[in-house]
């Protein structure tokens, strides 16, 4: 049985579900009453300030009834309800990890041997069906890249791609960016040279979230595209030289 | 006179201007060599990865002729010519400031004495002059915000002053958002309440770089626009509450 205890202060109630207890502080869940003077029912919206809470506020009375934990807030005399679906939802008493080069869980590290299973979709699939758009762009979010095949080929296709997920974010180039051999070129993408591994626009600010590439036309043989995981070769830094990763990580560098 | 000095290991320069000594290092020199096989002279992009320098690479000889430093990279026996005033404008050997709440020196803090200057400028004004558009922006950069008076009242028109320095950032709002009061609101924005301080699309990544509130109409007497200073407020939180402040720098705190 889920329950509730109260600290003798009244400024914090545990709650025990499942063998495993949260803390949840009184200030904190004043703030996120979920009743109608504090959030707007229409949407959600918090009406109150901070301000408007009395900073004497404490927890008369706590406990748990028919899936939701009940408190009573003094002074104010007022007892508001939190589903406890909401609070496992919300709960924030739980380690946290602080490390330098942590990496989210739903994050995967990869390198050459991705080849044989590249994050791959096709173009009509996912316009056309939202569990293979949900596939490709967890694929993205994941690996950090997917390839996308079967497009429009015409000038302009690749804001087809944007229109799925999000919008366009317009630079010093336009809203998009045609990379081509030129005569004269004034920037190495226009030339016919091997580019190395780069991130575009790192000078940005804000830098660039999701680029996207969309080829619409190859005049020529042969040439390959490369892919590095970023993470993945800070990873490595990390274990072969844990100094540099340190020094690295502690110091903002700026761009040049 | 400008000189220079060798570590014995041939390591690091040690360049003398003004009785200001800046330290260089061999390998930083040799990547950023601003000769054509290194830099491209059309475009000035790079054309070697750190993988084409040398690991082993120092600096046999160093000295400052002409108003530039001359170095020579062995094992490669290269000579390259830095200008005085290219490397002055990029050491990197210099005081970094890394204390939590730090604040560039071109920003200023302000607060409610600020209401008798505040930073204003006229829409015609920063669109047909340069000089100041300049100062318009400087306060913005400075303050974090900056007035601007006399636009065209038309629907949109808000577009015409992003323009004056940058690009419209899409959201799923769309390219702009209307706010007007409405008969049933699904937004606070859209109702005839006050609301409090807060920051728009915090919530968003990226967040907003600046935003602009453009006002058309106004159709009824009264209401205050309130703006606050955050990097005040966080600098008063270090100042009032040290232990709070280092807490809230040291943890990410997720949005909600």
């Amino acid at each position: 049985m889920p329950h509730a205890s109260l600290s003798s202060d009244g400024l914090v109630v545990s709650l025990t579900v499942d063998q495993q207890t949260t803390r949840f502080h009184a200030i904190w869940l004043r703030d996120n009453a979920l009743d109608e003077a504090t959030k707007s029912s229409s949407n959600g919206q918090r009406l109150i300030a901070l301000r408007d809470i009395d900073s004497t506020t404490y927890i008369s009375h706590a406990q748990v009834s028919a899936e939701a934990l009940q408190v009573t807030f003094m002074p104010e005399q007022k007892t508001v309800s939190f589903p406890l679906h909401w609070l496992a939802a919300h709960a924030y008493d739980k380690p946290q990890t602080s490390s330098k080069g942590w990496l989210p869980h739903s994050q995967s590290l990869w390198d050459s041997s991705l080849m044989g299973q590249l994050p791959v979709a096709d173009f009509d699939a996912v316009s056309s069906s939202p569990a293979a758009l949900q596939t490709w762009l967890a694929d993205i979010a994941r690996f950090g890249f997917a390839k996308l095949n079967g497009g429009p080929i015409k000038a302009g296709a690749l804001t087809q791609v944007v229109d799925l997920f999000g919008h366009l974010r317009e630079t010093n180039y336009g809203r998009i960016f045609e990379v081509r051999v030129e005569e004269k070129p004034t920037n190495l993408a226009f030339t016919g040279l091997a580019l190395q591994a780069h991130t575009d626009n790192p000078y940005r600010d804000p830098v660039p979230t999701i680029q996207v590439l969309y080829c619409l036309e190859s005049s020529a043989p042969g040439g390959d595209n490369v892919l590095v995981d970023g993470f993945n070769a800070a990873r490595q830094l990390q274990q072969l030289n844990p100094h540099g990763f340190d020094l690295l990580s502690r110091y903002c560098a700026r761009f040049e």
